[in-house]
């Protein structure tokens, strides 16, 4: 892999001496990952050009899920853990040949970049802005590969709650039952906090599982997600529990499945972020439950759970290949619960298949 | 609570005052929950000469781990989840009667701060610094009883690992547990990742949960936090496993005993920081092992599991009863493995009986 990150880091390179700075300081710690394949808390990236330089806040974990550190990149440890990394970088910058440092400054707070500035008075400093997060947008064949790992993981995991007796267990359970198979099937961890929803808290967006027990009849509704080599993905089901689905419960899901549907199949490189958003709203606003559909029917995934792009009416630009995405329409209908659909997929040319799925798990609706 | 969360926004304004600012811009998510009991990710507060003012990202989930809203303080939603709540706050604070704002800079990201003061060109911005962690240091009774039953909690999961069968099962699997443990005994969640670790891994640092076995003769170390509106604890404990402890295990257990019951001592009313970390330290020394301690032995908790006072040899200043803190000292053995005993305490007057222990799991070195 250290061949691939020191091709991200010229990359980097290229776009900051364009820009017109000599060096650059990624404190971002996805950022920081995505250049050198490590990245403890804390820790931040100086690419200067006598050399690169890691600055860590405390020695190594080794905890595998930073990353591993890495070989072509030097270190230093900060001896007390009351010091900045980033402060720390920039005083060593002009020793590297660095007249001008790049920042972000859409990361570092005011106070930080106050005491860089202080320490290094004949730097130059300058807006990194979001060049790395810009060239983490596309994929390389190991970032999906890991992402597809992560999918696998999820739907492992799903599949195995579906084999379980789910009424008379509260969502709380269910989520950390879930959590606990995402790490039996060898994730590093949850990509983000498990959601499950069930009756009238079902297809709600932005739910914290509760104490309410599943139920007879009840909308399950589960959202879950492994993070695996530092890559997340994300599926989510809506099920129902025990009996037939009633006559509402059928309409609204067929209604969640067409749109989600409209959204997967939209996913071609060179459509605009807002037109995946709007086929995917057009199916939920012909059914009359426009008003009940979320801002934003998807997003980018990678090394952050949430990245560009974002799918929703206000955004710009037109999807490339190779950029990994969720559409995840929901609906929730007030006291009564909801339906949310979610896939994780790589955006792909017809050419090569079209847009390929990650989470293969079932999308009829179950009657469990 | 209310009057209560009413009373600190007084604080505040009076320190603002103080400072030449009419109006507060609380971003901090623990700040803002201090200060209104209620506090949803990126949800912002303004306190402005004509009223107080949530503002919320996004519709309020509703969960209760967030706290309540607040009745006698108003609330807007942004339409869009792509707005900054703290831009729309200025952009809203000179209607209400500011003239000056006082932000968090050590907060606020520089491109945060830059839109800020875009939005709203005729608002003098200066900095509010740490001045509501400052009032957060001494926490009332209120506080204290929260941080009171998440330890209570904490112990609860922790006694009933104790009882459970260990060997052969993976740190992974021991920290999820313990995890659900906390959820099942009432905690809104983790206060922060527990750690656990097992043989060479035992004792260490920041070590994060791995793959690793427990085996007969093993130190065993387990260091857990539950999270109870809003607040936070940890304990820490070791332990040996199977068979009679090794004579090293207990002399390197009884070392770091006798240092941690040290500090415990040391937390009365008017001791400088940095003498609870020297008396401590001293113990370790003395034993050989001071370059193997942390450069730490403890902090202070409360709505952040690391808060102020943070008990090192640089830190300034002297503790104030009513101050909850840890005393955790530890030392890891490369390659053995070692031994870290972690209380959350309440520092009390003599008068009042001295420090109150909150973590009252047994420190008698356990063969389990």
């Amino acid at each position: 892999m250290s061949e691939v990150h020191a091709a991200r880091r010229l990359r980097l390179r290229e776009r900051c001496a364009a820009a017109g700075s000599t060096a650059a300081l990624v404190s971002r710690e996805p950022n920081v990952r995505y250049l050198c394949g490590y990245a403890p808390a804390g820790a931040v990236l100086l690419l200067a050009p006598d050399r690169d330089l890691l600055v860590l806040p405390r020695e190594p974990s080794g905890d595998p899920a930073e990353g591993r550190m890495p070989e072509d990149v030097g270190h230093v440890v900060l001896p007390s853990p009351e010091g900045d990394p980033a402060v720390a970088a920039a005083d060593l910058a002009p020793g590297f040949g660095a007249d001008g440092l790049a920042v972000e400054e859409h990361h570092l707070t005011v106070a930080r970049h106050r005491a860089i500035a202080k320490v290094a008075p004949r730097l130059r400093l300058n807006d990194l802005g979001g060049v790395v997060e810009q060239l983490r947008l596309v994929k390389e064949d190991e970032e999906i590969a890991a992402i597809r790992i992560a999918a696998e993981i999820s739907d492992q995991a799903l599949g195995e709650l579906l084999e379980s007796i789910l009424v008379g267990r509260t969502e709380r359970h269910l989520a950390l039952e879930l959590e606990r198979r995402l790490v039996d099937h060898g994730a590093d961890g949850a990509a983000f906090p498990t959601c499950v929803g069930t009756g009238p808290n079902a297809g709600a967006a932005h739910h914290t599982p509760s104490d309410r027990r599943v139920e007879e009849g009840d909308f399950l509704t589960v959202c879950l997600g492994a993070r695996y080599r530092g890559y997340r993905c994300e599926v989510g089901r809506t099920f129902v529990i025990g009996t037939e689905p009633a006559a509402w419960q059928i309409e609204l899901y067929e209604v969640v499945f067409a749109a989600q549907r409209a959204g997967r199949e939209a996913l071609v490189p060179g459509v605009a972020h807002r037109d995946v958003d709007r086929v995917t709203r057009q199916v939920v606003e012909a059914a009359g439950y426009g008003d009940l559909l979320g801002p934003c029917v998807g997003h980018g995934v990678g090394l952050e759970i949430h990245e560009d792009p974002r799918l929703s009416p206000a955004a710009m630009g037109k999807l490339d290949a190779c950029v990994p995405v969720t559409v995840e329409p929901g609906v929730h209908l007030p006291g009564r619960g909801g339906v949310r659909i979610d896939d994780t997929l790589v955006v792909r040319h017809a050419a090569d298949g079209g847009p390929e799925l990650l989470t293969i798990t079932t999308k009829e609706l179950l009657a469990l």
